[in-house]
């Protein structure tokens, strides 16, 4: 299967300059969001992970069919404001300004094992602030999967002490 | 399986005076996850549904795993700006002004069997402007699932032409 066919260019989206990767080809084919989330999954054995931590909003499509897949429980990292519980919170820096992405404390106990999963890495702001709140809450992330990594951004450089895979590099 | 165990309240969330349905203990355990997917999928035949249409953002985390379940595709209803390539827009009204969402043109062709997907029905309006969506693209509505259902604001009245199913209701 090759992805790439399933990905559509937008230029100047969301803001002239900028080659949007649009994946919503992929997601409307079954055969092929079938085969991404099963390379997506592979690197692990059922029983081997004890949650998924999904990215909003894009990370929670993979998130919960890669939970089901593996058998383990899902975890949303969200934009501040929209988990209702006791949540930490991790900032991570944008072109201009910051944003911020929460989780919530009993979502993850000691020692579990987590894998971080979004559409895209790009900067690895995201991940690195997901990363940071499953520790906070003293998970091991094992692992950190992507559909589609921009390579010239060099998010990967960023947290390179864990595992990353991504299926498509620009 | 029970799921109101699931379910945790929060009082005054997102503002004082609201109860909010956290679901996120639901997601969490993977049993109760996995039993909310398989009653949520289990109107529809593998091959009857052509595509899964998701609403931002938590209807994602169901769309996905269900799309993949029912061997189908899966297309994104998101809030005003996020899709890149062309798209058309349906308003809906909220207690103060009104809000939108909007689905890609080429996402759904003519006849296509389609299934709507959310956490919650509230009010009925988001489900409404889906339908709409859908059928401006001559697609066929052949059920709306939800998780959970807020009786008392009587969104099911307004789409009760259609099949609405809900695993929980309050």
């Amino acid at each position: 299967m090759r992805f790439e066919s399933f990905i559509r260019d937008i230029p100047d989206f969301p803001k002239p300059g900028i080659i949007f990767k649009d994946i919503t080809p992929l997601l409307m084919d079954a055969a092929a969001f079938d085969a991404a989330l099963e390379r997506m999954t592979k690197p692990y054995q059922t029983g081997s992970v004890d949650k998924i931590v999904a990215i909003e909003s894009r990370g929670f499509i993979f998130g919960g069919a890669m939970a089901r897949r593996l058998g383990c429980g899902l975890v949303l990292a969200r934009k501040p404001g929209k988990l209702p519980a006791d949540a930490i919170r991790e900032e991570y820096t944008l072109e201009y300004g910051t944003n911020a992405l929460e989780i919530h404390t009993d979502s993850i106990r000691e020692d579990e094992r987590v894998v971080i999963v979004d559409d895209l890495l790009a900067t690895g702001g995201t991940a690195l602030a997901s990363i940071r709140l499953v520790e906070r809450l003293k998970g091991n992330v094992v692992g950190l999967e992507f559909l589609i990594e921009l390579d010239f951004l060099k998010g990967r450089e960023r947290i390179r002490q864990y595992p990353v895979r991504s299926q498509l590099h620009y």
